[in-house]
């Protein structure tokens, strides 16, 4: 007899599934080993920014009231008492009709309350004077302290992904050492008798495993640790002795293949066994339908059992295991963006589920644009190198016509914190 | 005397830059190792997808004919000759009145020419037999040999990134190696005696370095391998040594600060004492004026020569360190991407030159909208973590009003093959 299994919404699969996802603990590394990690600590700001009172240009500090009669017919001229370097900090105070050289970014010297550019100034005397030929008013050209950030201003909050912007910040404010998200790590087993390495010849009857390889790439995408434990053959005993085995290892384990309801589909049963909690195991969209992820209890680890289907695999993972890798790193923005896009061919067939079609998406003449790439077989490997969208088709629609707008996940995009479709 | 600098603009900038591009040689690695490299080898497919004629289903692999007259009040019965699994091959043809159990991706059995789905057959006798209820038509559910991609077909051409979706490609079609650009190693030079470690406590007139932290970042992101080499004191025989020591270890270099017109601002002697041409020394955007590039003829080497200044360090690379990066990669979506976008504040500064204006670009309700981060101050170092866009607004331009239609570069986008603002 054929088990007949219950369909489940997507949107039920993704809260079922994230209701179960666990949070890494975290962990302190240097601020050279950070990128693409997840924050574990609010960043705040050790000092002001700027810590000082200096100036924005090379230049002159000077007091604003000895400009106060200048003009081009009668030039003020002031003495240039002392030069500063950036970094460098004046060994004296400027007083009436001084000046002191200034670098872009040093301390404004003392007594000066105003900052002269360099281009409007006129060097004589050996640089030991300037002539300037206009007034200048206080404060002019001063960087104040604290001006752009007080001391103690939150700056980031924990959650965000660091990025180039996000190590600036770091770096200003001394976070030499930074608390992130340990990055879990994604067990992923490939099952099925029929699949053969990337490295072997084809022979009848086989194809070359290429989820498994697809898989470990979305894995560090996601910004897990993949560690891939190869293919099994269909056989209980062995598949079992093998999850069994990578569990120990693993902080979740995705396998391919094996969950349709075959009988060589041996993960079903394997569940059983292992004593975990079956959260679904049919999802209302094609492709993926079969898609099943399960429970252990007692070490809380998520079992993510996609199709052996490139395709289902790969929206499988999108949909289910992508978020649920992001999202137990801390990772706020851990699900697709969703874009509003105008179709741009005819998409006649019936959606009687959720359709997640592999789309390339262009942003064009102000608007997203969606085109289907491949012919949408469920095996149609080559489409997957093409698409950056899944274009969202809502189940119990006839079919769609170019110009139509449509719903798209965008792949590659920053990512957003509900899950929306 | 302040030296005059002539701006070039910056399209005319990136023109210079692109047209020095080197490009980096081959190599083989592992599909295990490919991940986000540039393809160097078009891709061809070595085999027929499917490869064989086969089973999309689990199913009965028939003759169709024999159930020509079958419904459901008058059952055709046939007789199960052999069960065959995912990656067997069947040992014997399916003669009239017979049928094979088969798997899906299974090998279409000789003599079979149609498959008819588990679920629609009604299994007894202990699967010795299977009744059909209804007529199938001759090739019924089945994929057929080449139907997704005929052997020797283009799949992937070079210049392309590798994806999860082009690594399902790679191993499918049996690409164990593949041959990818070689990733520049980018030294990283910081200059500025204000400039202390970031695990250095502040001190009066010192600031922590940022840049070289932020573009270590920006290098990886972009696909080259950042080697840092410190920070320089304002002395030109240490600065001028450690430059050309750096030179002999990177494919390109890239120091921040000491490009303006101030004292101690020795790259532009640097790069006179080594010979090289100054491709530009001034470009008519904001921030990021100061940017130089130099080109070394005799080691074809490029010196990208940018602000100190956070903000504009940051614009400077992405417009111009980023791309080349990218391109000498053989990357062909080498630049930001372009979108249109509404302002969502006023924006009242007047823009002599082009301002790239660090923003925050959403897609909400059909539209990008951009938000300026931060004030704009130049020295504003927070605004560089919440940007993921940089708003350009033209030179010649008298200010904005939110509402406004501009354009923005998408910063971590899939890139575009043109340049364009």
């Amino acid at each position: 007899m054929v088990e007949i299994r219950k369909p489940i919404t997507v949107q039920e699969a993704v809260s079922k599934v994230m209701a179960h996802m666990p949070l890494m603990p975290a962990e302190t590394v240097s601020i050279d080993d950070c990128d693409r990690r997840v924050l574990a600590e609010d960043i705040y700001a050790d000092h002001d920014v700027p810590p000082f009172n200096r100036s924005p240009y090379d230049g002159f500090a000077i007091i604003a009231e000895d400009t106060n009669d200048a003009s081009r017919e009668n030039p003020v001229t002031l003495k240039v008492i002392e030069e500063i370097g950036a970094g460098d900090v004046a060994g004296q105070a400027v007083g009436h009709g001084q000046a002191i050289r200034i670098m872009t970014g040093a301390a404004l010297p003392e007594g000066a309350d105003a900052i002269v550019m360099l281009e409007v100034v006129h060097e004589k005397n050996n640089g030991k004077e300037i002539e300037i030929k206009r007034r200048i008013k206080t404060f002019d050209n001063i960087s104040w302290k604290g001006e752009d950030t007080e001391k103690g201003t939150l700056l980031l909050e924990k959650g965000r992904q660091v990025t180039p912007g996000v190590k600036a910040v770091l770096a200003t404010f001394g976070y030499a050492k930074v608390k992130v998200y340990q990055q879990p790590v994604i067990g992923i087993i490939a099952t099925g008798s029929e699949l053969l390495d990337v490295s072997e010849p084809l022979v009848p009857g086989k194809i070359r495993n290429s989820n498994a390889h697809m898989m470990i790439s979305q894995v560090k995408e996601a910004g897990g640790i993949p560690e891939y434990f190869g293919q099994l053959k269909d056989d209980f005993d062995h598949s079992f002795r093998a999850v069994k085995a990578a569990l120990a290892e693993v902080d979740i384990l995705i396998t391919t293949g094996g969950v349709s309801v075959g009988d060589f589909d041996y993960l079903p049963d394997i569940y059983k066994k292992l004593g975990a909690e079956v959260l679904f195991n049919k999802v209302g969209m094609r492709p993926g339908s079969v898609t099943t992820v399960a429970y252990l209890p007692d070490s809380g680890q998520l079992l993510f059992g996609l199709s052996g289907n490139p395709s289902s695999c790969f929206v499988g993972f999108e949909l289910f295991a992508g978020p649920l890798i992001k999202g137990c790193q801390g990772l706020k923005n851990r699900f697709l963006s969703l874009a509003e896009a105008t179709l741009t061919h005819d998409f006649p067939k019936p959606n009687p589920f959720h359709r997640f079609v592999r789309s390339r998406a262009a942003f064009t003449n102000g608007q997203w644009q969606s085109s289907p790439v491949g012919l949408d077989k469920s095996n149609v490997v080559t489409s997957l190198a093409e698409a950056n969208a899944l274009m969202v088709l809502p189940g119990g629609t006839r079919g769609y016509k170019s110009g139509d707008q449509v719903n798209v996940l965008l792949l590659n995009s920053e990512g957003r914190e509900h899950f929306c479709l």
